[in-house]
């Protein structure tokens, strides 16, 4: 039997929290532990409410919408995302993965039916850390990641605490942190990326996530005259920068394409516009699908940066500040995904996130696994990010089958 | 006849003069128009008054001290440089020229000299730039390149106007600008860079001033999440920038190793680690030492960046923001210069100037040319500026060679 979702439906309740926050040029600009996350919050518990479920809010602020199941002592099948979003950020990251859970929830209480396992949608709290950092604050504490004391003191640019904030905005729950319990979780996301939209295709069967290093990295020349200074008496730290991003960017395309280089941040110590720079300090963002991938491209940036340092006679520094492994998803839940998309005919493919998600944390503790619709132009952060209604859909429906399809096991 | 400079003397005056803004790493901070500025003037007249100089102020505060000579309707023989330093500067860029120049008079003075035309050391206000731009200011006025009115309404950081702080020391004179009148300026300066050290050699016979022009570049990709985005896909204005101005690098030195080429400010629009930047701004310095060549670089920046825009996508926009020609200084100034230091013994090269100095805007209306000596590991406007004693004193040698060659040319 297909249970098929509403795709206008879907639609109207995302353009319907999109108003909360609504900035100027189309996007939704709704911190965490702000008024706007708050009216977002009792939007979700009304919806939530009107179909019955019963909603319960951790310690974090962490939101458990219920849906009873035939047999309420088994663990509940769980989905969700969160509602915050960027400063000025789009309606769909986070959103789309919050309100298909909730169009589940609508398609199988108008459909009748009554699973074997309850279903629980979930809205993790602070997910884009942008007020307070880290990012996916609440769903790392809930998978033990974090501990609550530390996130409770994490404290946003005014020196507000968290917990102040959650506790101004009325979201300071009862519900112990770690509970309640759920047998696994499903997270649907907009990709942020552009592979979907460049292959054509409608679902990406998220597998893992990939690995990530961050590193920090310092040259130190000379700074030395513009006018007076011959180029082969330098040690001019911008052009050894340089020629490390351009050399690794060159290298990678030709010899590992699927790497991710990123250097992010560059600054110049005591910029001026006629003195050749003595010092640069750069960020490196690594990113690959497996570790030992992870490590070989480290190898490659040590063995660039030692070239670099050598020919242009600039001391080199690199510290590595942030390693996160390459996280596998559950076979299970990605079958099931994988099915759905094949028996409804959707075009897709396998991929892993390069972004982090909640889910990512979810998974050191639960089954887990993601999926992906496109994102136009591959934007997301940004006010213009955008995915058709046709293309939700689609996600909302694999993320209702795969529900379902786990649903019933008991 | 052969009249020498007292080399200890000089360097005493030179330390003396160092200790008004000593600071902590040996160095002196004496920004123009501070009080210490109006320190290192009245010592300056003390000294000169000592010799029976008289010290003239003209209204941008320039000072003139002239010995008298046989024939006091001749035009004097102008030469010195200025007191001035950056906010941590040395204790010789500039103070080398002035108190040189004082060594001169004296030495003339010592051996009962009197020229035919009379002598002429001067303290230009504010070369440096630091509290008020651009660099080269009052000299620059005396010159023609700049109206008094406006030097006199530039402000510094606090909005004081220059007018306002030439009068709040004193130093406001009633000298019309552009005079006094002299027939020859010379000019002794440090190197500022490192070729005459390199190069073992004791004197640079300064012929003119490189051709220099400074350009903002801006680079526009697109910015895009360094975790979903394959390289592939993006159109990262820094690996732009960084192919730019490493591109730039490598061909200069293969090409055209005497090219001048410096990005000195770079910076990316909202950076952040996970993000590949979207858009990035830098300045470009070039110089060489003719405007043919000049021109040739600026014709291969423009071949470089055109091709690093296709190749990554990247939109670029290139502004030349300053254009300042070639210049070349006096022939029989120069010869003056460069006999001085052949018949002395001391080791030369003729040069050219890579920075700017007082000197390039006096050589608009008069005969002109300067004398360098070398500086430590080429290394200015910092503390750790250094020329020995004998180095100054044999700049200070044929600096007085030079204007007693031209001081009884009636």
């Amino acid at each position: 039997m297909s249970v098929d979702i509403n795709a206008d439906r879907l639609w109207d309740s995302l353009m319907a929290m999109a108003e909360i926050g609504a900035t100027e040029h189309g996007g939704s600009g709704r911190l965490a532990l702000t008024e706007l996350d708050a009216a977002a919050r009792r939007l979700f518990t009304d919806w939530c409410e009107a179909l019955g479920c019963s909603v319960r809010v951790d310690t974090l602020g962490n939101m458990f919408a219920r849906r009873e199941g035939a047999q309420p002592d088994l663990e509940p099948i769980a989905f969700g995302s969160h509602l915050d979003t960027q400063p000025l950020g789009g309606r769909f990251d986070g959103v789309l993965g919050v309100l298909a859970g909730l169009e589940v929830l609508r398609t199988v209480a108008d459909a009748g039916i009554t699973t074997q396992r309850p279903l629980m949608l979930v809205n993790w709290t602070n997910e884009e850390g942008s007020r307070f950092a880290p990012a996916m604050m609440a769903s790392g504490a809930y998978a033990g990641v974090f501990t609550a004391d530390y996130i409770r003191a994490r404290t946003d640019r005014d020196g507000v605490r968290f917990d102040q904030a959650l506790d101004a905005i009325g979201y300071t729950g009862d519900t112990p942190l770690g509970t309640p319990s759920f047998a696994r979780f499903f997270e649907l996301h907009i990709e942020q990326g552009p592979i979907l939209e460049e292959q054509a295709l409608e679902i990406g069967v998220v597998t893992g996530a990939q690995g990530a290093r961050w590193y920090d990295i310092t040259l130190t020349g000379q700074g030395v005259h513009a006018g007076t200074t011959p180029l082969s008496y330098r040690h001019d730290a911008l052009v050894a920068a340089s020629r490390l991003i351009d050399g690794l960017y060159r290298d990678a395309l030709d010899n590992d394409p699927e790497a991710k280089i990123t250097f992010g941040e560059l600054e110049i110590t005591s910029p001026s516009r006629n003195v050749a720079p003595g010092e640069v300090k750069l960020t490196l963002d690594l990113r690959h699908t497996s570790d030992a991938r992870v490590a070989a491209l480290e190898a490659r940036v040590h063995r660039h940066l030692a070239a670099v340092g050598e020919a242009l006679g600039v001391a080199t520094e690199i510290d590595c500040i942030w390693d996160s492994p390459v996280v596998d998803f559950d076979a299970d839940n990605i079958a099931s995904v994988e099915a759905s998309a094949k028996s409804r005919g959707y075009s897709y493919r396998r991929m892993m996130s390069g972004a982090g998600h909640d889910a990512v944390n979810v998974s050191k503790i639960r089954p887990t696994s993601m999926i992906f619709v496109p994102s136009r132009d591959g934007i997301s952060h940004n006010e213009a990010e955008y995915s058709s209604p046709a293309q939700c859909a689609m996600g909302a429906q694999v993320l209702c089958d795969a529900v379902l399809d786990h649903a019933d096991r008991v």
